[in-house]
């Protein structure tokens, strides 16, 4: 199935979207004239803002139709997912995000730090202003487990005994926790909590398949298309799905090599550790993993009215499947 | 006059300061190891935990008389402070505060910045539980300016040209503003909205006098009683009071000096800076401006009734001016 982004995905939002990036153009606004330009430079740097159109997609899938509140929502999230970036570019020491310097890279580990901190700080002021209380505190009580789970994904590198019970919890955290706070988020504010549950699971689950599929795309792209350096994660030793999988797939010399790799990081063995991973069958197992979230993400928004904005979800869900056809 | 810290300032709040830090130790509790031992860490690093005592004591000042949510308060600020400064070792690469090892000594950037980010959403998680709308408008809106400050310190890091103003800017956002969030937020919360303003300016001026003894004592202590390295913001190039006094009352070679040993950092000169800024006359006018502030931060004082915890209040504005008597 062939969806296109602006048409199957982003139209049902587009006027809504437009506005959402207003609302982060003045939530980056600052009187200190650095703060302002690295925000800009990060936010600008964003790839599809899919996780505010996430947001703005389920508002309207709950059946509201004034977005307004929504779209400060949504700019909370966008601009909370460009502050976890921004501090991950510094714990990777990544130079390089979506093929543009990333702002360690451009200015200095100093400057992402304390912009990355201001951006939450600013996140949480906007989010204030929604004047939501249970909002407030699932978002509180959200980023807490998001920072949990980038130092749980931390502790976990050169840990190739890591299981994928492990990967699942790190990926939780550093990657469907703000899927669900988007879409469970906007549900809390339209003021239906019957289809909170159904949102939350929708998100969850997507996020999974999402990051899953990510780490799929280290070993089947190349440089070019996937817009970061290739073996980045293996260079940190971080244990991600394919390399868990590759390592209970394989023994003898494979098996460690694929555990040594983790274990000190390093690109010596590169070649060889795509090449495994490659013929171990662990991709398969990954791409069947994928598989099943997705489908658990789009079973959850058969609880939904059958909309327009339910079909975008929908068609989001499987646009991400489609990068591992 | 001497003051004891013991019996003149905490005295009054003892037994809420025991509670209070039985909340941050509940605070920093996580299902992930490695979160609780670096912020049991940074937190057991903590000094006299200040702040947190203002905010007790002014909600004392203020007639309240259960201060159980102060207590949380409380703790809220503390965790902000230590986020803070967690996050300021890494910036300045500091391997030791307070004769501790830090966090990013102990383990590493990467662990301090995530960490940091935890005890930020986690402060604001407790904050959230307070349920008191305008006082998390207050916290998000005065953590986004603590960011500001921290940014402006960044960007007039090598600025010789850095006025006094822009010096008072920065040290509003790095130590006074949250000063006033732990006295005005006691207010808020004690539902005493007359005092707010008074222990505002408090605040605000104490932290100012605060961080401008701070600034002198690098010219006039040694390590150990400092428990910092002696020139630790000269080697960053940072345009302190003392410094840009100095450059004001010199001319000729010892402006010079002085003028290059901000611009480029380093300590080659730190010897001859020490000797400048101590012959210029800056220590005097720097005393004179902490006293000013310490003045203004009593005066202010003046507005709540005759307690106990007010003059332990004027007893720590005195404290802090003692260390350069």
């Amino acid at each position: 199935m062939a969806i296109d982004f602006q048409q199957d995905i982003l139209s049902p939002v587009a006027t809504d979207f437009a506005a959402m990036d207003q609302f982060i153009n003045e939530g980056i606004s600052s009187k200190v004239a650095l703060v302002m330009s690295v925000s800009k430079h990060v936010v600008e740097a964003g790839g599809k803002r899919m996780r505010p159109i996430m947001c703005l997609l389920a508002a309207q899938a709950c059946g509201e139709t004034d977005l307004t509140r929504t779209q400060k929502l949504a700019a909370v999230i966008e601009m909370l997912h460009t502050a976890t970036l921004v501090h991950d570019d510094v714990v990777d020491e990544s130079n390089l995000r979506r093929g543009r310097p990333t702002a360690n890279a451009t200015w200095n580990n100093q400057t992402a730090v304390l912009v990355g901190d201001f951006l939450i700080a600013r996140s949480f002021d906007l989010l204030v202003d929604l004047n939501h209380m249970p909002l407030l505190k699932e978002f509180s009580t959200g980023t807490c487990e998001i920072a949990e789970g980038e130092v749980l994904q931390l502790q976990a590198q050169h840990q190739p005994e890591t299981t994928e019970e492990i990967y699942l919890d790190i990926i939780y955290g550093k990657t469907s926790r703000l899927f669900q706070l988007a879409t469970e988020g906007a549900a809390m504010l339209a003021g239906k909590p019957e289809y909170r549950t159904a949102l939350k699971k929708y998100a969850g689950h997507f996020g999974n398949a999402f990051q899953i599929i990510d780490d799929i795309l280290d070993y089947t792209s190349d440089k070019e298309t996937l817009g970061k350096n290739i073996g980045d994660d293996l260079m940190e030793g971080k244990p991600t799905l394919p390399l868990i999988t590759a390592l209970k797939n394989t023994h003898g010399e494979a098996h460690q090599m694929i555990y040594k790799s983790i274990a000190t990081g390093g690109l010596d063995d590169l070649d060889q550790v795509i090449q495994v991973v490659q013929n171990s069958g662990a991709l398969d197992y990954c791409r069947k993993r994928a598989h099943e979230e997705t489908q658990a993400a789009i079973d959850a928004l058969e609880l939904l009215p059958n909309t327009q904005a339910r079909q975008a979800l929908f068609n989001l869900a499987h646009l991400a499947l489609n990068r591992i056809q």
